[in-house]
């Protein structure tokens, strides 16, 4: 059987901002909210890895509480996640609020020596590599950047399909996503603390306390 | 085999506002240039429709010189798609410029007597229905009101789990998409009236003859 037919993952690495977390939601939360909502996500992305049967790994800039085994790297994400790349490694974003089970299994299953899963505006969501070549470079347009690393290794390489891996919630928009499509911690959090959707547009906005908020979506 | 397990459609309905398309783009684009840009997206929609070896038909709110039969129906989009609506019908909207072969094979071939594909914002920018009762009710929040028609019917429904079904492409920002994703018609057309990705922004931005636009994103 070639490489490139292999499929499936050793391990899970989720990276994840502890100190200052989802700052581009700052138009539509307060710090504290930010830490919270983000410790959300994060929650529901390690349950939906863990219900996939992988036991999951954190990759944080600072020291956290949490059930699954921690890395502490202090550095931008480009270095911390190639220091902890070998063949069979996911890299997982924090912030999938909407990931399921079967979105990581479809992910975790697509066959290629790179997956990639986009995200909205141009970033990589989540990735498998299953090449000791391969390496990350994220910033706004990683996706494009992966896919030129990986052809320049000449590795094969998958793209997954996934509105919901394509959802890294990072603007106010996307938490109207999270607030259609979310079943889990963060979409509860959201509803708890005020928001809900606005049917008077023509996507659906949200709304805090019954007021329209995140109007620049 | 149970009524749920059917998979297959027996036709692909393509709804198509030929008078006042992509309104919503006016920011960055001309009456002219929306027209044009949306014909381009309808080429490349009904081209991958046409790859699944399904025959699309068209139901436009004017008479139009395209390849496909034409039904030309000038009510607002719910009653007319309505009207054509029998067992074993998709309806696919004609803005998704990022939509492949592969994916409305998923979307055709997925079972259930509703199968749904989300648009972001909780729009609903592809369906089947392989049941009498079901009726469309288009406007924001459509998917969830087609969920909630599909549970009053006691229907069994699915989803479709697609980022390339998922954009419509019906805002500026949207239109970043089509240039990281899009390999046809939409894409070369907007390349070549001058847009390009803009990668200074956290997600990749647009910009038209190098400078950038559609910042409301």
């Amino acid at each position: 059987m070639p490489a490139s037919e292999e499929v499936g993952v050793d391990r899970v690495v989720v990276p994840f901002d502890a100190r200052e977390p989802c700052t581009r939601l700052t138009p539509v939360l307060d710090p504290d909210e930010r830490r919270e909502f983000s410790r959300a996500m994060l929650a529901d992305v390690l349950e939906a890895i863990g219900a996939t049967g992988m036991d999951p790994e954190l990759l944080s800039t600072a020291p956290l509480d949490v059930d699954v085994p921690v890395t502490v790297d202090e550095r931008p994400l480009t270095p911390a996640v190639n220091d902890t790349l070998v063949p069979g490694t996911a890299v997982v974003m924090a912030d999938l609020a909407l990931a399921t089970p079967e979105a990581f299994s479809r992910l975790f299953e697509t066959p290629g020596e790179v997956v990639l899963a986009p995200g909205r505006g141009g970033g990589t969501n989540a990735l498998v590599t299953r090449h000791p070549e391969f390496q990350v470079d994220y910033h706004g347009g990683s996706f494009l950047e992966h896919r030129r690393i990986a052809d320049e290794c000449g590795l094969s390489r998958s793209v997954v399909d996934s509105h919901r891996l394509a959802t890294d919630v990072d603007e106010p928009g996307d938490l109207v996503e999270v607030l259609i499509h979310g079943g889990g911690t963060s979409s509860e959090w959201l509803r708890d603390v005020g928001f809900d959707l606005d049917g008077k547009r023509g996507r659906l906005g949200l709304t805090r306390n019954g007021e329209p908020v995140g109007a620049s979506r």
